[in-house]
């Protein structure tokens, strides 16, 4: 790392996840704030929109001439709309910086599943080969030479985690995938809208989208390409519910599947193990010890994934539960834990904040 | 029903089940409160622990002598620890009041699987084959006599009353049931307990006794007894993971089974109209229109079930969801329906009161 | 009373205000209701709106020919904002049916303080003089024959009640009055604002509207008539700041007042005897018991007030504490008190539900 | 500052203020902790206790040695009760390490009103004069050198850093302070007590201690020594009361006082400038621009404290509203910014995260 700071640009700077890019920035050793955009809060300082960063943040918020931003960045984190970031980024990239996107619209290599979940047809087929899925636990190598980093959806990162050891060593059986998954309120952005009303959404708890939510076919795609390490079954399609939870910020994914013959002697202490030694290298994934479970607290505001899994010999049925902040691992801090990857610094880069949550 | 109103003592009456009981027989125009007993507050108002109730239930709170509580009343109702009520619950008996027991002793027609479930061995084994399990949707001709009524637990009414029409009629698959639940924090009573404390349970959310809860036996065994009146195959096990969630009341159940051949054409409108048809007598199972799925919220304070489920083509799943108020249709309100089957009124009867949850 | 019910109308009836007149004319044994109107939602099932009230309350919402409504009922109560309410009440009542309106049109007796404190002019100005203000308390006399009430705002509810005793006995200072209040979000009503998000406003807390608030005229002008009965100093104004807090529905007033050379031998239990003495026979307000102080908890979901004071011997300090339900006496509970009043019945007709906010 | 690191041990480290301080030094570059000290939970490492940290501090709890700690650690700051405080202390001190202190025990300079507040004797009242009271808008140039600093309450940082510019200044008179202030769940500490449950706080709020809470004189004292810098009046006694409100982290002081006849033109454009002139130097005190007013939002998990205020001209009232984060300004990172006092590295090292608090 030298001692020059990488310029970030960030497009679609005032929502949550925008805010969420902004602290992380505002507190990594090697990077500066060159950029922020919003359409609705142009000329405003961004701690008007947010008076928590009076102080700290005070830059003045542009609409954003796009070739312009390119060029004074060496990073535009994205944070706009599918169907937007598909015109937008395809700009960025011929003007010579490099992107993190947080849309759906870079995360398939399948451009019917993509068509099909998003019911958009594709500006810029071509870029969906060349865009990294941005799970540096999987594809860091791809990141550190990457030009556009498609960031996860929230939810398949928190049920890729979960999924990944026992996919790839072929331990579970393809077609039994069930992930059913909590969102806090966060996870549906900053915006005036009743059903996230404080009045309408404390002391509730509710299924959404419960058949094609279109995380459904990105986890699954996902999976597919992780089982096709085990030379076994590929997985094909998954069963995912999300709901939504009376709290800002988490996520839980319970994690349903059954075992593979070839699982010898499961256990919840096989389990375990299997987890313990996939995880072993990485700094964000804690695997919990014994029969302690993931809960959204213990990974309040960090990019921290907590996972473990449990096996109920009564039914024959492996339980695997993940835990991540939706906008910390599930979106702007692992966009950054990407980006250090793409810049060659130790993954853990201004991330080892630990928020507590009391 | 006479002019004479019920008279309705209740065991352990200052825990969360007690004050909800309270509130519903205040309401009730054909009942009146006799004895409430506590051990730990005997002596003081009942307006003292729940200031709520000042001006509006001032009873004295006693230690509670069993044998006189049973000559005076016509119903006791206890709220009391597994274990203790196998132990009480006789001597009420024998002294010839009728009981509705909110604990998991007398739950059970299986004494093994009880013993086995909650680790003690039952004092009264004789009991189990009398006692009615109180859902009155499907027990209501034997609760009219019933002299010991079990009230469900939570969990088991929230799973059944999803499951009911499909495993009478035959229409999933035995072994494919996994129910994924969420309850709010007042099932875990009232108690000092850190891990209950504002602090720790406020934005955070979590699986809990994910392999063995004893709500799983008694899902199953009553899964058992539905599923043979379709004479198809027989339930033995579910697979049951309950989950904390930040809200003070409520229960949703996310259930995941596969549909059996016999199911012509599944999809989900034939789910709703399974449903529709299943419960259209029904004064307190609401079964949703279209597409909308429960919530917690339109539960909230009242004696109502929210169901609704849906079809997902691509993995071939059945998906079912259930909401209702852990301490309403999931413990005492249930409890004041079952106590109208028992005295011949109708079932509605002081529990139409809707409690706004805004 | 006799046998045939009131007939009840509700304009406005799809906000907060709406969904608790609803929820307790539902409950009331006298009353039905005859027609529920909403400009946004006409054509709808009231339970589309508010699915908690599915089976309980599906009255068609209609656009509203306030002719016919008038026609129609034996009661009409408005929940329309300020500037609305003055010009649809007059309508209304020249059609034959009695009022209670929710808005601060008809509160006011002086015209000037309605017309600086509302910046609007006030089209019928003759009936400020008829209005009567809904506080049973204070004028239950006055509702039996009133053809037109306008229900008290909720915080001056809360502050009047407090200070009542004190005002009306000359106890304290005339020009001493700050009034510290907080209120649960539903006071900002149901709309889609992202001051009032969720993500917003939980773990927030917050003054607002600290100088120049309305109620601040309507509390200074009731508290002027209350203090005119004492034959000593009169209230011309008070201090009063309202602050949001992250709950749905509550409200506490913490109060300050000097003690007047006339209050003999001020003290803590004076203040307490004080209150006992002037609220003895009042169904709904609650003088709590020795240091008890007021919390929003025991009130939820009800009609009831609770009160309590304290002296300060240090800095010679009175302070007066009162909570309510800001949806319950805050708004429509008090309007189905006051229309008992209106119609004869005895004030708790319909109001003793006790909702246990566990 | 030197490149070698402050050594820190902390005792009491487990409660809630305790894990911010361990937050707060995890993040911090010049800082390193050596000790972490527990009654209860001895011999378990910190991670067990605050999952969140797990990988960011898993150092073991000792039952600590106070003299062997005092002399491994360049500074220990201590979260103790009062009462015990008071006897750790003058140990850690005798042994060669200066002392940042949690409780009460030195806050006071008059021996009496500590004795009279806390209702203790005190066994080393020498150290009362010595005590530096850990303000560092007031006191920094006397914590430069300190040997035992003693962290302000909460309440009373929030209502000295509002009160400070019109005390020092003469332009409010002595003695009209009135305080009204709201602390989040965390205040009460970490402990299992019903009265902080979930279930008993959600939804909440009510005043507690309503005269005669400790931190009255404690305000009551420094407010003196501020107003003493004025030449006029001096500051003998405040009117104060503490509410509890339902969110976890968060203070708000809601302050009336009556301008002092010195208080040329008084307005609510003045009082905003009064404080702009006094806190232009500081970091962590922010002046709201124009009529914006402090939010507990705000500030969450951060060390900053916001403040701004309004006239009354109706009333002649003065009102002052600041916000912190009762754990951050209101307790733990306030004390590492004495820390930073005390070991001449600029204030705001390790202290300029900002938590966003979506």
């Amino acid at each position: 790392m030298n001692s020059e700071k990488i310029k970030i640009s960030i497009i679609g700077a005032t929502g949550y996840v925008g805010a969420e890019l902004v602290k992380g920035f505002v507190n990594h050793p090697y990077a500066e704030i060159i950029h922020l955009t919003s359409q609705s809060f142009a000329g405003k300082k961004y701690s008007e929109i947010y008076p928590v960063f009076k102080g700290v943040c005070d830059v003045t918020l542009e609409e954003g001439d796009y070739v312009q931003i390119a060029k004074d960045s060496d990073l535009v984190i994205t944070a706009l709309p599918h169907g937007v970031s598909s015109k937008t980024v395809p700009v960025l990239l011929e003007n010579g910086t490099r992107v993190i996107d947080h849309s759906g619209d870079f995360r398939y290599k399948n451009l019917a599943t993509y068509e099909k979940s998003y019911k958009l047809e594709h500006p810029h087929p071509e870029l969906l080969k060349e865009a990294v899925y941005g799970l540096p636990e999987f594809y860091r190598e791809e990141l550190r030479t990457a030009r556009l980093v498609a960031n996860p959806g929230c939810y398949p990162t928190c049920s890729l985690i979960a999924l990944a050891p026992f996919l790839t060593q072929g331990l579970i059986k393809a077609d039994s995938i069930i992930i059913n998954a909590v969102s806090g309120v966060s996870g549906a952005g900053r915006k005036s809208d009743l059903a996230y009303a404080f009045c309408e959404t404390d002391e509730a708890f509710k299924p959404y989208g419960a058949v094609g939510h279109r995380h459904t076919t990105e986890i699954a795609e996902q999976c597919g390409f992780l089982s096709e390490k085990s030379g076994r079954e590929v997985v094909k399609a998954v069963t995912f519910t999300p709901h939504l939870a009376p709290f800002k910020r988490g996520m839980l994914a319970s994690i349903y599947v059954k075992p593979d013959e070839s699982f010898a002697d499961v256990s919840s202490g096989k389990i375990n193990e299997v987890y313990q030694e996939f995880y072993k290298n990485e700094t964000f994934v804690r695997v919990l010890e014994g029969k302690a479970l993931p809960d959204v607290k213990s990974v309040y505001g960090s990019n921290y994934i907590n996972v473990n899994g449990m096996y109920d010999p009564e039914t024959d049925m492996i339980k695997l539960f993940s835990a991540q902040d939706n906008l910390g691992k599930g979106a702007a801090l692992q966009a950054i834990q990407a980006a250090n990857c793409m810049f060659g610094l130790p993954e853990g880069t201004g991330l080892k904040n630990v928020v507590r949550g009391v």
